[in-house]
């Protein structure tokens, strides 16, 4: 018996516009994070797709979105623009700031745009291959909730705090990748409890702060980083440089601030583009060329790209449209009730 | 028995001069060469202490440093600046670079300084250090020799590639961090072979890209990336912003230039430093002090701050000198005969 059902992306992109504008969101904020739904469920990124219109409408009903906020742009310096979302979602932020962060990074070589006071439901690699895309080479960060103990510690304070990075591939879609680094996503132990499965050692910590294997304990103590102190070092630089250094929040502020709701983060992001011909000149063709042959040396010996497995189902969804669970959709259409 | 030496912080400067001229290395290049090496053996950074001294002398005699190299500034963009080292060291390119780059920052609020045709010994924490004693967020990374294999792969390509994090702290040290993309340090992994020890797995694969503890196997074949997949998706990145985007070598295209010498890589670095007072303004004191309290949050659950240790090392030795290995000594005084 097949639970799935054949969507086409335009009904997925209607159904993300009817749930959210039922939920109250302003047309304005519906485009971008709609968008962004679609994207993830073209590219088969099964918790960034449709499914994340549940977790939008949990926050929303908790009343933590500002249904029709209108980011508000500040110029700070030739290379740095801040955009303040209202209290919005991060997509509307960040297509505000977009073109201003493109003709910056053009003008000065290197810029960087901090989106403020944003709701985070979704990942960064959309951002970080919208700039690759207009071919810069971009970093995104933003932190999240405090569930991350850092190494040697025994207590959450650290976000799953995200690393994105895109790079321009002339003829190609961008070489980007965009991982937690938390050692695995918070879902993926929710899963594992759900399951009443172990999780490995090395995911997570008992609320005493010992290692665990027993899900349950791990959601209620800390998640750890990946790679052990270099992982647990990358999530401070993420805190501080998507925190205090554009002015907003920390992991540990944001989740306060959640105030018991569990629902998405709210706080900032940094997003770095850098012009491969500020740095080259009229050689930048060359050495864009030369890049390849590190893509080359990696596919050459059978190893993947980061971004490969979701330009394969991007090229599928396209030509094909999706299938998604029937279960996950009457959940989705329950929210027009 | 006693197999070490007292030393004066300006002994150990005073050695490092003598050697490096007695190599024929211009005093322009001594300095800043020089400093560096007294930074490691002042924080106990064993391996970045005057026993580069020992691979100096390979490289310089390998005859792959130009020895009075005098770096040549190129004024890209409004924030970005590269500094040809024409084949010298780092750190006088880095040195020449220095005020160039914060001079961009603090205009521009973010800026980038591309390293090129450097022969790079040292590690990266004493850059992103001076940047954030100057009040900057600072990002460094450089490619090295390919030694280390991607995720999935079978056959090295990227270099031990490392990155480095600098943090403005009011009043202390700056939070830094420096570490390799790759699961361990070269030399720790020649450590065991030399001690006829077997290498845990996950540090390499042997030439035929097997897993392997045997660490004579791992030299000869591929080291591996921390973290797996996230570690290599790094690797991969350091090689692109730090080797094609500013006109620089790959690690597999420095390796190819050292032609068997097996002596310090020839290439580019990248440092990205950002002002906080640039998206901060009036507010930047106000965050950095709110920023504090991450570090507080490590450091409060018994964690460790990446730095410490070094800092730590570093007021013994400001306070009394350091002690060297005899024969360490011994071997570097030989290299003035």
């Amino acid at each position: 018996m097949d639970d799935t059902l054949a969507l086409s992306l335009e009904e997925v992109r209607t159904l993300a516009h009817r749930v959210l504008a039922r939920l109250g969101l302003s047309e304005r904020q519906i485009g971008p994070v709609a968008e962004t739904i679609v994207a993830g469920e073209r590219d088969e990124c099964g918790a960034h797709g449709i499914y994340r219109l549940l977790s939008c409408a949990q926050t929303i009903r908790a009343g933590k979105v500002a249904l029709d906020a209108e980011p508000a742009v500040h110029d700070m310096a030739p290379a740095l623009v801040r955009v303040d979302g209202g209290g919005g979602y991060a997509q509307l932020a960040f297509e505000t700031g977009r073109p201003i962060l493109a003709e910056k990074a053009r003008r000065c070589g290197i810029a960087a745009l901090g989106l403020n006071n944003c709701v985070h439901f979704a990942a960064l690699w959309p951002e970080v291959e919208a700039m690759a895309a207009q071919g810069f080479a971009a970093f995104a960060f933003t932190p999240s909730h405090a569930w991350v103990a850092p190494a040697g510690g025994t207590r959450p304070l650290f976000g799953t705090n995200p690393i994105a990075f895109g790079w321009p591939r002339p003829g190609k879609p961008p070489f980007v990748f965009d991982f937690a680094t938390s050692a695995v996503a918070r879902g993926e132990i929710e899963l594992h409890r759900r399951a009443g499965k172990p999780i490995p050692l090395g995911w997570g910590l008992d609320p005493e702060g010992n290692p665990t294997t027993d899900a349950a304990a791990a959601m209620a103590g800390s998640m750890l980083t990946f790679g052990g102190h270099k992982g647990s070092a990358l999530s401070a630089m993420v805190e501080l440089i998507a925190g205090p250094l554009i002015g907003d929040m920390t992991s540990a502020e944001s989740l306060a601030a959640d105030d018991g709701a569990k629902v998405s983060p709210l706080g900032g992001e940094l997003i770095i583009a850098i012009d491969p011909n500020g740095f080259l000149g009229a050689a930048a063709a060359e050495h864009l060329a030369r890049a390849e042959q590190i893509f080359d040396g990696i596919t050459g010996q059978g190893a993947r790209l980061p971004s490969l497995r979701r330009y394969e189902a991007r090229a599928r969804s396209l030509a094909n449209g999706v299938r998604v669970s029937k279960k996950l959709h009457d959940d989705i259409l329950a929210q027009l009730d």
